[in-house]
């Protein structure tokens, strides 16, 4: 029989600050709420351009890439470069760490190289904890997404962008809609929606990409856009992950763009001012037709830039706590 | 009947002034003095040192390459460094962009990041004027070679050179040599000496390289040499572009050298003070000498660093100027 | 008969100061001591931190890996970064200086691009000494690894931890330990430690790694641990590597380090306060056991925070020097 002892949450010291951004599960509505008021001061009136600000000035942040992604690896590199910190990117999927190093060992000896923040993309969930237990007291580690469990920061622009938009997460009906069971996105939205207090979070899909097991995380299951979209405030639209899936039972693109592709006519079931979210990048004519991609109620491309400004927030509050 | 409506430049905004640089073609002459006027400050008295300025502190360049060219997308990172803008380097050739995004997807979340200047390689013709015309309104495109359409850096840095060294355009003899008809430079270099009023301008090739259509440019076309370079103020030798040939009709390379390659003996018959040029990278042997690219009258190390010069002048000046 | 004359010194001017870092052969007592002394400075008091001083602002400095190496690239990337220079990363195994550019010519080029300095990497043996030789007198060199000639900065920052741990060299015995004869790394000690006036040096290893030799270098050749490790004061691992071996009268690694490899009985023959240390990445459990890579008297991590302040500190001494 194993006995749970209370575990301290690795993402926080003992004062409760943040050290580590591993994943929204266990973040508490403080924090978060403080990451969304740091962004929003990184953004110019018009939200559409970032300031530049001497916070990270003389800091070294590492973009470790275990997996290749080039956008995210661009998003953070922007992020850090507003900061003023110096920005070292190592895509190690491609290269050295290879000679037979394990992660450890690459980890303890990045480390050493006065590094002050790594910012760590890995295709095995759990990773960027692993990291987190063993690296040097002073370097604080950002989940920048790991295998199907997490990627925090995406989920924190989301909400980010949620708030801009609807102000109050209390009275709010969020729909995302998808392959929710091969998302790491959809995981994290789903805790932090949860946290800050969103009444009802439906996830939509078929039962082969929703399975029903999901309502153990508190979210309601649809296996119809008509039940899982009606008068919803938020749809968020995840990306059909081709290359993540095995075939055999899973619908075909064409088959799923007809039940779940997100199209005017299945739009005007939501909420009228209900705006429409995707992490990105889109695939036009399958999980979202153009009309609404381009339309009014999209705002899938402020996400792009509040994303920007949540992650300058993540690691200029990090570079100020102390484990 | 089709009616072409006079259409406004996409490089100039209503004032005239640049906003994006595209092709030499329909640059006015004031703007290429403009240019090589600004690029003259940055160098350094004995034009070997590029000076470093905080013209672009603050401003994120984008190199969007999708087409691989180390050599000039260093070119392009040095002069932005040398701005002290923040330098992002999207080699899209390798990476993700291909997750089935679309070019306009991609410029659009990429113009989401905070972007204020992308500078695009693309295999395809046209691709710049295509991004330029849906990017936000304060992003500025630079075009770094489409296809076989333009590279306007390039001939922008050989106007330089030949100013530099020959002071006035409107009594100069300027020969291109070489493969004529799959070069993008011989192209925007035509458009720019006319533009700047050189008399006499001869594209100098077998015929399979520099078809005589080519006339309709008010280019002199020569298939030989002794007519190409005799009195000719400044030589141009392009690269033999091995990779971008179907084989067939073309000249062995040692058929080329033999007829066209640049040497003492045919340098000879231009002027005295001729200067030799060369975009890089030579094959010596193949369209030049060694005697000559190492030769007196070889400027082609003084243009690689005038090329710094050209490209900080061309992104500042765009940087100052408002869709 | 070939008389040779005394030639001057390619990395030194002729005031006899540092103006390429090439190898350590050569390399004066009072150079390296200087280097040392100014590494010094760039870490903070607890040694764990490397300072950022703005010393090479405006300088580029170009990282020319011909070779890849991760690693390395990252060290020098940082060093630089931390001395406020512009970095410019050319991944040139990986790409365009392959369109039949020679060396000489692509230096020519690179050196055009108003670079200050030059980190070569080069599977080839004497490269960055060709390099060298070529480049325009304000352009400095540094050997990042030239086959297996030399890898000059390992050694200094090697020579920087002895020095750090020890205070002085003239009263030690160093051993250092496996493929003796692919290592450049082993080769640059050897002079440097030579130089600083280390009375017993000693390379330990099967005669297949270790040939009889390199006697001729001045250091004692043992083929045993007993032999090799007992009463030394420093004891130098290298890796074990597999990928230069051409099998056959080479060692399995299990051989190895039954024989050879580091383990807590093996080193109690040394001093009982014998420093363990290594260039990286270790293979465990080939030449070195877990309990003595992580035990008390390893100084391995230490090692690569001490090689950024090295780097730090070549690069600053050779940009203050003229040819």
């Amino acid at each position: 029989m194993t006995i749970r002892r209370p575990q301290r949450n690795p993402q926080l010291n003992s004062n409760g600050e943040l050290i580590h951004l591993l994943s929204t599960e266990g973040l508490p509505k403080a924090i978060i709420h403080q990451i969304l008021d740091t962004a929003e001061q990184f953004l110019s009136v018009n939200d559409r351009e970032v300031k530049k600000v001497p916070l990270l000035r003389g800091k070294s942040v590492f973009n470790l890439f275990f997996e290749n992604s080039t956008r995210t690896r661009t998003t953070f590199e922007i992020a850090a470069k507003r900061l003023s910190a110096d920005v070292i990117n190592l895509d190690i999927a491609r290269s050295s760490a290879s000679k037979g190093e394990s992660l450890l060992d690459t980890i303890a000896n990045l480390s050493a190289m006065a590094a002050d923040m790594f910012v760590v993309r890995h295709a095995e969930s759990g990773a960027p904890y692993l990291i987190a237990q063993h690296v040097a007291p002073h370097v604080h580690v950002v989940n920048a997404g790991d295998g199907r469990h997490a990627h925090p920061t995406q989920a924190l622009l989301d909400m980010y962008t949620i708030r801009h938009y609807k102000k109050d997460f209390t009275n709010l009906t969020v729909a995302i809609v998808g392959d929710i069971v091969h998302s790491r996105v959809a995981r994290s939205n789903i805790h932090a929606l949860t946290t800050l207090g969103v009444p009802e979070v439906r996830v939509v899909g078929p039962r082969t990409l929703v399975p029903g097991d999901l309502r153990e995380m508190g979210v309601r299951v649809c296996h119809s856009m008509e039940e899982g979209i009606k008068d919803a405030d938020v749809v968020i639209m995840l990306r059909l992950q081709n290359e993540r899936m095995n075939g055999g039972m899973l619908p075909s693109s064409g088959e799923f763009f007809k039940e779940f592709g997100l199209t005017e006519a299945k739009l005007a079931l939501a909420k009228p001012d209900a705006i429409v979210m995707h992490p990105g990048p889109i695939n036009r004519g399958v999980e979202i037709d153009s009309a609404v991609a381009d339309g009014k109620q999209s705002v899938i491309l402020p996400q792009v830039t509040f994303g920007i400004a949540v992650r300058m927030a993540v690691m200029s509050i990090l570079a100020g706590n102390e484990a």
